[in-house]
């Protein structure tokens, strides 16, 4: 864990610089921002231009301590995202991580213990956005995976154009969801065996693999493994060659291929919001959740 | 072939001590058992508990002498299948030959030649049957291949869950239905496809490949190789890490991932029987297979 | 470049000894043709027997300078093809191209360039009938890759049954639309991901990806890289191996595997024409194959 904590003074000054870079730099006046920065960021979504390169944002999860996807969270997300889809500056997304050592936790089981079915549906909808959003976004979308990156985390990995991954053997990333005796929906399940194939996806779905950097370069659920330090900057590599392309020309092309696998969501919707919280209000599921958070909270006592 | 009848010995050794475990052992009484043995076991299916694991049934394969799945034979894997599923004390079945050499040989061209077309009907049906039992089973599904795995003997392989084959150069597996001059139904490609891909499905269909163990392995259409007196105690391995996942979730993954493709045959099943009885019944398919059954013979002979 | 202009006059040679071949060598008289020459060849599509291979015909691809697929050399290859369908002494062909260097720069810009609505309608059409035709043949057909083959030379190469490509690094191979500004048509998307599964294509395709020959191998697209000079006598020892299967079943397995991916183009396939010329017929895509055109014409002059 020694190189992630390294890495966070390293964050910080990066973060720095673009706070003063004025909002006139991007070519346009800074909008809704006192000091005159250009900021889509909010609490816990750090967005900033990545003083490097043209057209490229960076986007840094800080929802301490592990990037669960709350709903506050989930929605900033949201909102940073299309802010960035709409703004015309901007041709492509780094999604990394703020919190050392984790990328994201996945989604954050405290949305659905205890919770009334009305909530639960809420949470479940903005999940379905959060995913909707980034497979299918416009802009290019790299994950700069600089944390283990679990269930719905690796979920949101998945749905990036390309992945980079920190050769660090506590990154690991998969839906481990049956470990905790509950399954990953149909669209997890879809994307896993667009991204692996089938045969290697429904033997990880079921054993709830969690890959470590060499076996996930592997079997393909993320495209590189490269050292720790060097994550970011390959991430910004990879999106200059992403750029080369024409854009209509790659969002189209896109759009043909994962359009199909969004529609099968897309198309039953409802129905899968209402089967998430028939399954998670079940006694035996909140029962599971229960014992899983108890241990949580006694790991940290 | 010296090293699978070295092997009968251990097979039948292994076989003694199970035939004098009480079912009381088991946690319940013996039930239509005349000797207070707990036997689902028919006389060419042989059921045993694993000695050596709660919860897993091994299932030895015993028509000989290749384990030709005739029609008598697939009611006895069936109904052995069937109490499996219903008796809550197992939760992982081996499937593995005790004919050496040969898993299993595949579909019994008895059963098709010089038939009428209600018995071929009754014949496919129970083929069907076997398959969706086998592919869609709650249970945990270990293939301990220990003999060559043709055509409908790969079909019950690509349905398990996992493959263990036996490293030796006679033990290929594929589905060479076109070196026979007939073709694998839908269904068997589909499972192919799954399992080792598109492409490679499309050729290994067409070139009716039988994979020895090392292509095997590199195609995907085995998970695992290992020498000959390991496979046992390898698929015990593998079953061990299937059932430290709660059953529960890890069966509504698998049907997640399995139903899709077992629908597509639940949804035209006595289409595919008329399918299948149509074909079979041609004069140049008969022809086939009586040219091939007399060369058959005259090997024996 | 030298290894291929120094294949011409090999290739010549090859040509003039089958010119020789009186068609009553082929067991029949020779039908329309002056010279007593079977002969089903046209300006652009040379066919002759294989004089080494019963049943085997190679069709070299000579519309220069690179092959492309023009209205009318496409109309010369579907009539081309039609016959070898149609005449029972050919069980197989080998596609490949007489032009150095080339296999085929695919579809002809300059049919789409400037053109009326009809004109595109039509050009589609044919496009669509050579996919088809070559994708679902009842022939066994090898891809003997001896030159670059980016766009619609690609896709003709992935609806052979088997590609050898030459061992040249600038015989690249791939589906690279979007850099010309451009996307390619869903069942030019199908056929690439039936090939190299779903997320090398999804990768390849948005990135526009040229594999040069040993990139090629891994990832799939073609099944073999050989010598320059080993590529005709490589496709065809593979052809004796397809050859070796009964052409019934063989057959009836390839439209198995096949037919649901081109039954999405047969379903739709007015659509998809409708689509094509709308497309094109966009001032943006105007303005862009123009641009292109006149960076083709200046490195001409």
């Amino acid at each position: 864990m020694a190189l992630t904590v390294g890495l966070r003074p390293l964050t910080r000054a990066l973060l720095r610089p673009w706070a003063r870079v004025p909002g006139a730099a991007l070519g346009r006046p800074a909008a809704g921002s006192g000091d005159g920065v250009r900021c889509f960021g909010s609490p816990r979504v750090l967005v900033e231009p990545d003083p490097a390169a043209v057209g490229v944002a960076v986007m840094k999860m800080r929802n301490p301590p592990v990037n669960s996807l709350s709903l506050e969270f989930l929605t900033e997300l949201l909102i940073s995202l299309e802010k960035l889809e709409n703004d015309k500056t901007f041709r492509g997304i780094i999604i990394t991580s703020d919190c050392p050592g984790i990328f994201s936790a996945g989604l954050d089981l405290l949305e659905m213990y205890g919770r009334d079915p009305a909530h639960c549906a809420e949470y479940w909808k903005a999940v379905q956005e959060l995913w909707l959003r980034v497979y299918l976004s416009n802009l290019v979308v790299i994950g700069a995976i600089n944390g283990i990156s679990p269930a719905g985390g690796c979920l949101l990995s998945l749905s990036c154009d390309y992945r980079v991954l920190a050769n660090n053997p506590k990154y690991a990333i998969g839906l481990n969801e049956t470990l905790l005796g509950i399954i990953a929906p149909f669209w997890f399940k879809d994307v896993l065996v667009n991204t692996i194939g089938h045969r290697a996806a429904e033997r990880a779905l079921q054993l709830g693999f969690l890959f470590p950097p060499s076996d996930a370069l592997q079997v393909g659920i993320v495209d590189q493994v490269v050292p720790e330090d060097q994550v970011q900057s390959t991430a910004r590599s990879v999106m200059a060659q992403w750029l080369a392309i024409p854009d209509h020309a790659r969002q189209l092309t896109k759009n043909l291929v994962r359009k199909p696998t969004a529609d099968r969501l897309l198309q039953q919707r409802d129905a899968d919001i209402q089967n998430f919280v028939r399954f998670i209000s079940r006694d035996s599921i909140q029962k599971s959740l229960h014992v899983y958070l108890e241990k949580l909270k006694q790991k940290k006592g």
